[in-house]
């Protein structure tokens, strides 16, 4: 998509810190981080938002978490834990219309889920 | 498992207010909701978290969250839009060791993720 952030950022077109790659998968640590670790994990294809999958696309999810247990392990929060989310839509702020996970820890995120 | 009140719940030896049922998953409203929609959505096998996913059992993530758009589109809120969180491990105040996602929405979440 010609004016996707997301997708500039997969083509090398906007800096980022890439901190996992793979064919389907590019991960890169968030500009505005709100814990240790802040994690944006995004598919290659660009995807709206996780109200357009289907079954025939779906399986990206897959990528996306296997991909989120690797980096865990890579940056040393596998055994402590993390956080996976995902916002579609307004009501959620998703601010960016690629289909993104915020992969969040490296700190006790406590109860609070919102 | 034999302990495991998820699992409880999707054998009806606890009660709960199911919201959506397949083949695969189970989704029930959470008794502590934070927002005016908030369901959990769990595999009806026992997996303990997003880390103990595997080539061979992430496919439940395709249900989880295929289920999640029905729900949303069931509860009316597919085109305000919703949230979608994984606590896995300590770190995340992961309560209870099945694998669950937490759906919210029914309002403006603001753009606060922690």
């Amino acid at each position: 998509m010609e004016n996707c952030i997301f997708c500039k950022i997969i083509k090398r077109e906007i800096p980022s810190t890439i901190v996992y790659e793979d064919e389907k998968v590019l991960a890169f640590n968030d500009i505005q981080p709100v814990a240790p670790i802040h994690v944006l994990i995004v598919p290659k294809q660009h995807i709206e938002s996780v109200k357009k999958l289907t079954e025939k696309n779906a399986s990206i999810l897959m990528d996306i978490h296997l991909a989120a247990n690797k980096i865990a392990e890579k940056l040393g929060i596998s055994d402590k834990g993390y956080r996976l989310i995902n916002n579609c839509g307004p009501d959620a702020g998703q601010t960016v219309l690629h289909l993104h996970y915020h992969l969040l820890g490296g700190k006790d995120l406590g109860p609070k889920i919102i």
